[in-house]
């Protein structure tokens, strides 16, 4: 009977599990920019074939995932660079997402999605139901539309043990564009925060205390981290923009708090600074490729779990 | 030399040629719920396989594009419903776009992406680009990550002769969370407007002086849409919430302008009213299935061209 009101391990205790477990916040991006796989994996000439860049990317992301397992708690796919390669391009993904569950790393789609009603259900059928098309294990959501987008999300990432990380400050130059616009004296972001603290409720985890709703707050602005972390005390942070986007390991972790294992609260993404390391670029040699990269990911995680010990 | 300067014919100008010539500005879009797909064009039980599923969706659509061509100027496609069945649903999408392009019928893609830089850059090369993996005219897109994330999916619609539609006030009961919240006395979607003009400048047509770029202003707010027209005088609106929405043909058009063949500067979309009228519901026979659709079809066409001359 008491499994009637336990829903599947939450995520966000799933990751937060995890991510003591390694001792490092590190979530790498899955970018595949065409351009800088090395040649190792390539064929031929891509960009010319559909079906064989699609190929060689999955060989490339497939090669990269298995000197990740075991060492990061969660990777970020970036929708946008399979979708450059038309269904095609989504059926790498599906596999990738697939072998990285496989290989207990945990995925955080990166899709910004954000719809009406019917709409926003379809997606959530898409990647985060139980029976999804291409399930994953959490999915980056877009509040413009309003808070009733989220709610057919929220629905869903509480059934199925899912979570969501709604983007509330991001990193972009233009960011503030809309993001810091004065609203009676709060930033727009601000009152997002604000708007989310029901999802974080309604998402709260069981084990770690931390809730399956999150944010995505950029690690390049380090006192909007503290705004969102107040108004949201208990939801992950997803930083992006540490790394290649100019922000350091200490601003990355400025929204993370006290935990027994050091400073928790989020995941720190890195995607240019690990799949393509300076090192491995134009390499077709498959040690030299696998030494640059390991060396990528270690000098990210030693950044970063020293930066939540301190 | 003159061509070194001409790009190719601007999506504002196709759209808006074919819009005159038919006499009404009303747009189908393709929501494929799984439910209501009349049995006609199902083969078994659909849920219990991808695969099946796909092909009850592309014959179904299929037979709705067939029953279109000639009648409409744009299709409004709503990907979401195709990601929910996986990369299959992708590679049925792709087959329709494809099939309206041959059919003389615009494919505005309802994507509502919105990312940073090169992440931009990718959905653009997905969508957008001459050599696309999965081409259409237009995409809606998303603009909470501010003017800059618009710059990449502008500067290649101009290149290949496309369009954009931004959100700016929606029809959703939650639309005005953000977007209606006060900004300095004006409220944000005013914001987004303002800052959308210089967009609607660089995607300026030529012959029928529209811009290709679109905003999205729901038929249910007939104020805001003036307030949007002031901002972009030369830009498309897509309205979204005429029919099954609630939004009358005459809110549909308050945004509209005076023209050589009557009131115009948009598309009005409908997608349940027509895809799944009453009348089909259930229906395993052919015929009546199509004298219910083209009835839909010819109600609605009926309403806008009607609203349009007024």
């Amino acid at each position: 009977m008491a499994h009637d009101r336990v829903s599947p391990s939450s995520f966000s205790d799933r990751l937060i599990t995890r991510v003591r477990d390694l001792g490092h916040p590190l979530c790498v991006g899955l970018d595949p920019h065409l351009a800088p796989i090395p040649p190792l994996f390539q064929q031929g000439t891509m960009a010319t074939d559909d079906e064989r860049t699609a190929v060689a990317v999955e060989s490339f992301l497939t090669a990269v995932l298995d000197r990740l397992a075991g060492r990061v708690a969660v990777i970020k796919p970036q929708i946008a660079f399979f979708e450059q390669l038309g269904w095609r391009g989504l059926r790498v993904l599906d596999g990738l997402c697939r072998r990285a569950t496989e290989a207990e790393i945990l995925v955080l789609l990166d899709a910004k999605r954000g719809d009406i009603g019917s709409t926003a259900e379809g997606y959530a059928a898409a990647y985060l139901a139980s029976e999804a098309a291409m399930p994953v294990d959490a999915i980056t959501l877009n509040p413009y539309l309003g808070f009733d987008t989220i709610e057919p999300f929220a629905r869903v990432a509480s059934e199925a043990g899912r979570g969501l990380f709604v983007l509330v400050r991001t990193s972009n130059p233009g960011s503030g564009d809309l993001q810091d616009r004065d609203v009676n004296g709060d930033p727009l972001f601000g009152v997002v925060a604000d708007g989310l603290s029901r999802f974080e409720t309604q998402l709260a985890g069981e084990a770690t205390g931390w809730s399956s709703l999150g944010a995505v707050v950029g690690a390049t602005w380090p006192d909007q981290a503290r705004r969102v972390r107040e108004a949201l005390p208990k939801s992950l942070f997803l930083v992006p923009g540490y790394g290649a986007q100019g922000g350091s390991a200490a601003a990355a972790v400025q929204g993370f708090v006290p935990g027994p294992k050091g400073l928790e609260g989020g995941v720190v993404n890195s995607s240019r600074g690990i799949l393509f390391p300076g090192d491995a670029t134009g390499t077709a040699d498959a040690t030299t490729w696998e030494r640059a990269l390991d060396a990528a990911l270690d000098q990210a995680i030693d950044e970063l779990g020293n930066a939540v010990q301190r």
